[in-house]
C-alpha cells in the first residue's frame, strides 16, 4: 500500500493511538478534519495541549483541577458538612450531573483490588481521616461501584471512620428508574426489597 | 452541573464536535489523554495541526498530497497507462490496500446527483479528459459506487470520452468474497452471472 501523502499517513497513526479508535474510524476523522476550517482544529488540538499541559488535582479532593483547591472545594455554596467519597473523577461528573448533590467529594483514586494488588496506600485515603478530622464533616457518603472491591473499600475506609461522631451512608441500590422488574436480577431486587423507603419520601425526587 | 475544571471542560467541548463522538466518549478520551505522557498527545496534536496545516491536493489526479505533485502520480514504477476513476480519497486508499493495482488515479470529488445540486462542473471532471488526451492513457477504469449516482457519472465521463482511442471498463460487481450465495441479493447474483469469467481466469487472484 502506498500513502500519497505522509503527512496523512502520521496523523492517521496518531489519531488511532487513542482508546477504541482504528485505522478506519482514524482516517474518517482526519479527512473531517481536512473539510474544518484550520482554526477550529487549531482550537481543538489548543485546548487538547491546554489539558495535558494545565491541569492539576485538587490537594483536598484529588478532583481534577486548574487551581491548588478545585472549584468544588472552593465554592462557599457547597455543603461542607456533606463528603461524598467516590473512586474516581468520572463518578464526580456523574453525580453532579444529577443537580442531585451540593456536598464535597473525596476522590479516592480507584479502590483496594488485591486481585490487581491495589492496596489502601495506592489510594488517597490517609488524608482522607484527617480530613473528616479536621474539616466539619457531618455525613460521610460511600458512593462506590457496586462490586467486591468497591464493597471491600467501603468497608475498609468505615472501619478507619470508626469512633469518629459521624453519620455514614452508602447510596441507595434498587431499580433503576424506568427498568422493569420483571427484568431486574434478583440480587438487585432483593436489596431494593430490603431497603425500602417510605412512599412519601419517594415522591420528593 | 459543575465542573471542576474548566480546562477540562473546553477540551470536552471540542473533542466532542469530531463526528461520531459524544459527550460521554470525549471525556474517557480527555481523561485517557491525561494519563498518558505529555510528549505523547503533544505529537499527536502536532500530527493535527500538521495535516491541516500543509495537506494539498496533488495538482494531476486531486488526491491528498504533500506536494504539487503527489507521491503516486510522481512515482516512475507505476503504471501510466492505466487511469482508476475514483469518487474520493478514501477510495484511493481503499484499492491501494488491495495491493492489486499499479496504475494511476484521478480523484472526481464527487458524483453527479442531481438530487444534491451537484452537477459535472462540480467535479474534477473537466481536467480528466483534458489528463486522458495529453497523457499515455491506454485503459480508463472506473471504480465508483455501484449506485445511481455512481452510474450517472459513470455513464457521463464514458459519453465525455467517446472517440478517444483507449479501452474503457468498470470494476467488477459479483458476490463478494467469503459470502454464501444463498444471502446475496438478486441484482448482485444476477450481475455476478452475466458477468461470470472463466474459471482459469478466477484463479489466478
Amino acid at each position: 500500500m502506498q500513502h500519497s501523502s505522509k503527512v496523512l499517513e502520521n496523523a492517521i497513526r496518531e489519531i488511532a493511538k487513542l482508546p477504541g479508535i482504528g485505522q478506519r474510524t482514524a482516517l474518517r476523522l482526519a479527512l473531517h478534519m481536512l473539510r474544518q476550517e484550520k482554526e477550529d482544529i487549531h482550537q481543538f488540538t489548543e485546548a487538547v495541549n491546554h489539558l495535558v499541559d494545565d491541569v492539576i488535582y485538587c490537594s483536598k479532593c484529588h478532583n481534577i483541577s486548574d487551581t491548588e483547591i478545585c472549584q468544588i472545594c472552593a465554592d462557599p455554596k457547597r455543603d461542607a458538612s456533606l463528603l461524598c467519597i467516590v473512586e474516581d473523577i468520572r463518578d464526580v461528573l456523574a453525580i453532579e450531573q444529577t443537580s442531585q448533590y451540593r456536598g464535597l467529594y473525596h476522590v479516592l483514586g480507584g479502590l483496594i483490588s488485591p486481585m490487581e494488588g491495589i492496596g489502601p496506600t495506592d489510594l488517597n485515603i490517609s488524608d482522607l481521616v484527617g480530613r473528616i478530622q479536621g474539616d466539619e464533616v457531618k455525613e460521610v457518603i460511600f458512593a462506590l461501584s457496586s462490586n467486591m472491591e468497591g464493597d471491600t473499600t467501603t468497608f475498609y475506609i468505615y472501619k478507619k471512620l470508626e469512633g469518629l461522631e459521624m453519620n455514614v451512608s452508602t447510596i441507595a441500590r434498587g431499580l433503576a428508574v424506568g427498568d422493569a422488574l420483571e427484568y431486574a436480577d434478583e440480587i438487585t431486587l432483593g436489596r431494593s426489597l430490603q431497603q425500602r423507603v417510605p412512599y412519601e419520601q419517594s415522591l420528593k425526587s
